[in-house]
């Protein structure tokens, strides 16, 4: 613990926002902070695909290990054998995945639990259809587990990239509510201040759905991190006037071409970055990195319903009618990424050849 | 009226925000705005301070105007004589020189009210004191009657920049609602409209105050207009879409060098207009442009409540507590400005040169 959250008596990282408890799913429903610090226990498949779908958990990450519990919520009560049991296991995988289309943390989850059933089976290693149900709790801990790990090692090598008395901007929230702990983005700041060093973030608000200032800003407090809250349409000011040497920013999904997409607004602090010399820089797992997908215009962009923007904040903002336009995500071209911070190392440009090379190691 | 707007049976350019009453100023409270169209009755120079210093009025050219007429409000029960009143003349209008500090329309207006009454009585002209405060409200009609003149002015000179299917992003309202009709950056679209060009907007909500989607999608909507609002973060998309072949924005004050400060979030709109090859005009009056401010430096940017970004919709939306960065405005450099469009014509860099040549004219 550092002094000032010792003194404070706060934890230094925030709210754990998915916990195993035992025989549910406790997620820490983002869509109330900072108000209200509400775990809802989820039991079922169908718990989780809402959850997912209306935002309660976010972050590529956490979405993640929450759809691995959900595929065991979906198949803990299947009745028959192992082979019935991997039949479901399919189908609530298949099912969990259409929650939302960006985050191909989602989809890689799902995957490898699909995967994990397989490979039990193939190998003989189970032929118990309780066995396997037991294999797929152990196999979403275990995604849980690798996925603290790899933050806090996101965080390390992003270190080497910073320096005391650093400034740093970030949009939307890449911290420990989006992940097992730590974060992606905001790992690094947690790892700073642990070694003393003095850290100024800014937080982007980030519209429609203000995940920077009920997420970030909160989790920054939380750990007593000096944090400022400004609008999205500050940053660019904020720069100016040389308060940031860094922007950092988690991602849903980076192309095998170094192109990122990452929730609305990405786009416009990178090339406000880019103009003032500053560093743009994403930190993600490499289950973010999909080299399947070979440019950003391969990403599919979710567009989500007009009352965000119009009645975001629970009274209408806006008139009756109006029509609205509102992308969750960006694309920012790879031209823009000074480097991508996973728990491997730091990748620069060419990105083509460098996270090939990445996946090798 | 063109046919959409007779089809619905909506005026082509909105409510008149600020309306002489033959005793008293009506007011468009446009805090209320969209769901609710109230005009209150001003009848203290008191009631104009506190309307604007509460953005119940806003908008460059109709605080100019509000503060007009507030001086008539302010002597119109002044007793004493013509010397006496020209006295609470300058009482006045110094005092609503305070109610906000960068709207060089503001100060422009109170100058000219207190240069008419001096001028009146210098020249001999007037020596009865009845006389001189009607004289004060004849000004105040005059600078309001002016202004709309000017609006169209430049409305007609922004019109040879654009084309008939033109795309349009703005920021803040410089509209109807911000003058005395048809606005500045928001009156080439109503011109547009008259002719039949088919003009397609994009509004930024612009935050913390929302005068995007509160005002201008109001107005442009209420006229007709082809009309999509997005989060202030979403402009940088809808240029990398391809949709927008001109960004146009008002002002709150050009330097002699031709920075301009103008709403918080414009300097990143020009940022990114730039990096897409998109042309960015400023449209505003002469009165809006201050060759005694030699840089955008030297423009004092008010810096507002941190409510407005952490309560901004009558809901606590942010931890409590948290730092927050507030200002109201951001200067964006002469170098990112295409053209500035005035009553007088359209001028362009360099700008140090070609606004004194404008004002020479």
């Amino acid at each position: 613990m550092t002094t000032d959250a010792a003194r404070s008596g706060l934890a230094e990282t925030p709210l754990q926002s998915v916990a195993w408890a035992g025989d549910r799913l406790d997620l820490l429903d983002q869509r109330l902070l900072p108000e209200q610090i509400v775990f809802l226990p989820l039991t079922t498949a169908e718990d989780v695909w809402e959850a997912i779908r209306q935002l309660k958990v976010r972050g590529a990450p956490a979405i993640g290990i929450a759809a691995a519990y959900g595929v065991y919520l979906g198949v803990r009560n299947t009745e028959g054998d192992a082979e019935q049991v991997r039949a479901e296991i399919v189908r609530q995988a298949d099912y969990l995945a259409t929650s939302r289309p960006t985050a191909v943390n989602l989809f890689w989850a799902l995957d490898r639990m699909k995967a994990k059933a397989e490979a039990l089976l193939a190998g003989g290693q189970t032929t118990d259809a309780a066995a396997l149900k037991a294999a797929m709790l152990d196999e979403a801990k275990q995604i849980q587990a690798e996925d603290e790990e790899t933050c806090r090692l996101i965080g390390e090598h992003a270190l080497t990239l910073l320096h005391d008395g650093v400034g740093i901007l970030t949009h939307c929230n890449a911290g420990g509510l989006a992940t097992a702990k730590y974060g992606t983005a905001l790992a690094p700041i947690y790892l700073a201040k642990e070694r003393g060093w003095d850290v100024k973030v800014f937080a982007d608000e980030t519209r429609p759905v203000l995940q920077g200032s009920r997420l970030t800003a909160f989790e920054l407090q939380q750990a007593g991190v000096d944090v400022t809250l400004i609008c999205d349409n500050m940053a660019g000011m904020v720069m100016s006037k040389g308060w940031v040497q860094a922007v950092i920013v988690g991602t849903d999904r980076v192309a095998a071409n170094g192109d990122v997409a990452n929730k609305i607004g990405t786009y416009g602090v990178a090339v406000l970055a880019k103009a003032h010399g500053i560093p743009f820089y994403v930190a993600c797992p490499l289950s973010t990195i999909d080299l399947n997908t070979p440019t950003g215009a391969e990403i599919p962009i979710e567009e989500r319903g007009e009352e965000e923007v119009t009645h975001g904040f629970g009274k209408r903002t806006a008139p009756a009618g109006v029509k609205v336009y509102n992308p969750a995500f960006d694309v920012t071209p790879h031209e823009y990424v000074s480097a991508i911070i996973t728990e491997k190392g730091v990748v620069t440009a060419p990105y083509g050849e460098n996270l090939r090379k990445l996946f090798a190691k």
